[in-house]
């Protein structure tokens, strides 16, 4: 069950990086939605390689074949739905010497000595970041209907190397909160590089040129916010919306760190100044007048936005000479990757994040919402 | 589900602050081992309340009845084992008028909205931290059987507020760490305060008795290490090592974030500054030349001990005033929480933090080992 | 996850026939109801030991204690329901010989294969048929919430050797076949023994009672109908209310054979007998005019009652002689079941069926149910 | 989750009857091994519908494609297996009608209960017996890697119509058990007609003959043998092979009972008839000295042969006219189901019943055997 995830809207990927096809089974999908395809392709593009100086120069068309779970209307029926991308344009040749020579940073020795050998080493395999693809089909869909209930999920390039974008709003109050937050995603909408600032957006990109021209790579944070949750989703324990989330997240390659709201640093707060006070909404039913808990409290939605950001590392290939052991002999040996890597994953994370997150919080509003 | 995690090894929690009893159910226990139950309460009593000037005053005894999964000689028998705490020395009066009154950052208000007036409000029902101490049943089982296997874990309270403990070693040669790490984990098993520095610990305990005066509170964070997990256990995508431990320990109440290796600082960094080289270890096998990884790269262990922190907010309760609104006339209100609480909840989490793991590598161990 | 069952209400039961205690936690039960606990326990002691000349000698109280998952005013709250029934008239030296010489129809001898002496062997360990207490709990609520709901259930002993009971209806226009089930569950409701027909109740005790005095056994069949779900609830393929009874049916020990409507006689049938043809009913939507299919096809219920039986084997510990090995020494040897034993476990079993039932239709409504 | 199944080893069906293709993920196989593509085609063959007289004419190819989940090598490789079967020689004309007039004994009615509309009625959609084709893909890669560990499943058809074939053997020392299925089970080898006796399969496909002829159809029953498991696989209560097998098969469209062992028969045995003594085996350890039981005690092998058989309903869609009614109108129709369908679905369940069975004994093996 290692590529699944969901309680009722339950998520299936598969596919190896160079395998004949990638993909993923969606069950629980509620019935009779129409998704809009060609929304959702412009959605996949987003994350698509080769968009622009600072990622990988691959082409890989990415549409999607729905093969299962629509009926002749295009609407979903009931069935499980499975998606399937081709994969074209690959080069196995560049992974020959890996089985040899596994590269810091990356899971060959893990998968050998886990495997034996029989893992499929090329591209990465299952562990391929290729697999957010079919994440991005489901995502991309759950997205939509979302909508449908009122809420909209969106995120940003926070953070590459030393070079910042604005946060998302969490202070003022609520009515306050939420115009910041309209404002931001509406100039995100209209941006090719996820940043809300233009000065931090090209602050970002020349951080990404600096790394790619070094032949060396960058890490980045991506924040998300969800807007229109309503109070009360989620479970305590081990299924409240931050455990959903988290196990989900994780699972997007090169994420290291989750935080929410305030996330680390509420280590150096006091209670008096990261509790949010309640005051009371427009029907006198209580909100959060500030967020720092980022929308979650005991695992269950306060009517706040949700607030989260991951920290993604660097791009694990880089050009840059690196030592690794030879699996044959057991000696050290200086390895160089080559084949076109994205200088920076971060910027194609970020409608990664945006699918995870919404198939998490479909999934927490189908099974976990008040009665 | 929202009690369970784990696959192989399956953990139930269940109970409220103050129902007649807390407990949990542990299925999938390998057989045939007798647990410690002498070790396993001096573990407990790591988390039980009362310590010292730093946390309440509540006397819980917290000493669990196993009602099942031991046969006559005390060995776990195949069937699940269940072990019940029960609640005394409750108050149930301190809570009455909370449920007219939400407290900030507490699951008061998100449950009304979920349950309508059902929900168990006293002590924080499902909710309570005083259900970490099943957990520290489960888990205390865990570790010992854990060291059986050569995995040792251990956790310290890395920071409160800005006093900070020294980090576990994640730097030098492997012999190095190794070396490090076995000292630091061998000072904290002689600490009443979890701190690897005599003088950081004191710095945190001045922090705490500052907040306890002011009747405020303060937050912290916990880091954990693991070593001795063999090469290669986990699963790529949903159930990584990553993905197990993070669902797991966003169940432990307070923790708002979660950074595996150098966490949210890879942001920053370059891929040369933060792969991991590969080094030949002294049977030739790779090992990692440091540890920025945290021990886990796609999922699956690398042989380097694992390393992660979580941060943990400022306990919610406090005795200052505070803004709520009152749920039968929509006003806003002044609340000033009553009760005994502790000014900082993370010295006491840190067991948890080492139980919560135990547990999750327990299972990883069970179920996504080398085969 | 052996111990468990259940989608949105899972059920785990824990315990062993002579651990301190057996009990269940109940999760996902919906909130704000608060069982009468006095039917619970009349309910209770329908499966209860030493009802009559039939049964075993033994007195168990089996008053379940409920440690958590209930508010103060008795209510379910949204937390995990646990129930607790203590052990207690055991006599562990009666079965301190069969550690050696493992009884015929028992898993005495699998037992010791899978677990090689740690399995608990007293009363059957975790094999035991008392574990059917804590199923009787959290089904008897469960059968009070589908009340709420519209639904009933009802099993009746349809079969003890060659006696044999009156069918429940499934023949006749669906209002014959509504008034008829109506006066059947009514006779039902007023009987000691759990037959319709007292002349078959008088056979089936008679054929017990020759069985006793033999010092043998006999086997039987239980017959369960429910009726009021609605149309449409299930889910094609693996989650059918076929697949979901299924599963959990044969965890109630000695369950040998499982069959809906018609059951294995459908092997010998046409398609024009067997067909159900569909009739308008009051509202002109369709309803079945006869039901053979039991009130399910292709896994989703069909608006008629759901009918279905099973086989229960005739009890395994006998006082006549039997063969068996003593695993000291690999020879053969001859044994004889001592203790105290219902000659015909099948009237106990009879509300174990409908407590099963209910957990898995009540988890079907909730998780399957038309949108 | 309803189209999935399996704990370790788990399976999920995907596709309707007319999408564009059906497949199976099967997430959990045992890494390294290189189905043999040739023997599995034979073994989809079958299934396959056209063999002859007593089957439908419709031609399918079913030739699946491997898209993931095998290395170069043509290894699994750890990553999920996922198989495509495209759909093609498709009659979505044939089915127009049904949306407003649902068939007798199939599930459209309860369906349109359910989705209100959005369910894809072509062919049946996700409840077509078409989805048993990639069961077979998945179970004929199970039933090999089960070979590797020496245990065979087999089945054969034990009944359609008045017509029987001869049992499995279960009586007889175990040697001559042995024997005796050895025999049997390669007789099925060499057979286009999956009955034992060749005076059974004339009888019974004279008995489908009359039934296609008359425009009707006719149910059958499948029994399933499987030699070779090691004794003490399987867990008590809910994960028993018995439940595990139950959930499994009751997926297989038009299964409506199930019997384990002497079945429904227990219900008029003693205990002194159907108890299997325990004599020593070779080494001394004990082995059943019959088999009433099927294999299984308490959920657990008991290193007997495991022995049961499925009730296949008669062909739900039959040439006679039926009663049914008008949605549109809420009033009587009579209805005539056209298309090409098997008079007998039971022969082509016969693989269908092998490869389920060895999916599920697989998964057991991986999950619950002795450590």
């Amino acid at each position: 069950m290692s590529s699944s995830f969901g309680r009722t809207l339950r998520v299936t990927v598969f596919g190896q990086s160079h395998s004949p096809a990638i993909g993923c089974v969606v069950e629980g999908l509620p019935s009779g939605f129409a998704p809009d395809l060609g929304r959702l392709q412009r959605f996949m593009e987003r994350r698509a390689p080769g968009q622009g100086p600072w990622a990988t120069t691959r082409k890989e068309p990415d549409v999607p074949e729905f093969v299962s779970g629509l009926n002749p209307r295009g609407e979903t029926c009931g069935a499980p739905l499975c998606a399937l991308i081709r994969n074209t344009n690959t080069r196995s040749q560049d992974y020959a010497a890996l089985v040899r020579v596994p590269r810091p940073s990356h899971a060959d020795w893990p998968a050998e000595a886990r495997w034996h050998g029989s893992q499929d080493v090329a591209g990465g395999g299952h562990f391929s970041g290729r697999l957010t693809a079919p994440l991005c089909v489901a995502g991309g869909i759950a997205l939509q209907m979302l909508e449908d209930r009122g809420v909209s999920v969106a995120a940003h390039l926070a953070q590459v190397g030393a070079a910042v974008d604005e946060p998302f709003a969490a202070l003022g109050s609520p009515a306050e909160q939420t115009a910041t937050l309209a404002s931001q995603i509406d100039a995100l909408a209209g941006r090719s590089f996820p940043a809300i600032s233009p000065e931090a957006a090209a602050a970002m990109q020349a951080v990404i040129e600096d790394a790619r021209k070094g032949q060396d790579s960058v890490g980045g944070r991506v924040e998300c916010v969800a807007t229109g949750m309503p109070v009360g989703v989620g479970s305590p324990m081990f299924d409240g919306v931050e455990n959903l989330l988290a196990r989900a997240l994780f699972g997007i390659p090169a994420v290291k760190a989750l935080e929410f709201g305030r996330g680390s640093q509420v280590a150096g707060l006091c209670g008096s100044q990261h509790n949010d006070p309640w005051v009371p909404g427009p029907d006198g039913a209580p909100v959060p007048a500030k967020n720092d808990a980022g929308g979650l409290v005991g695992g269950l939605t306060t009517g706040a936005p949700i607030l989260f950001s991951v920290a993604v590392k660097p791009t694990a290939s880089i050009g840059l000479p690196q030592e690794s052991v030879d699996l044959a002999t057991g000696e050290a040996v200086e390895l160089r990757v080559k084949g076109r890597h994205d200088p920076c994953i971060a910027p194609r994370a970020v409608p990664v994040v945006e699918a995870v997150t919404a198939l998490v919080l479909l999934d927490a509003l189908l099974t976990y919402a008040p009665q």
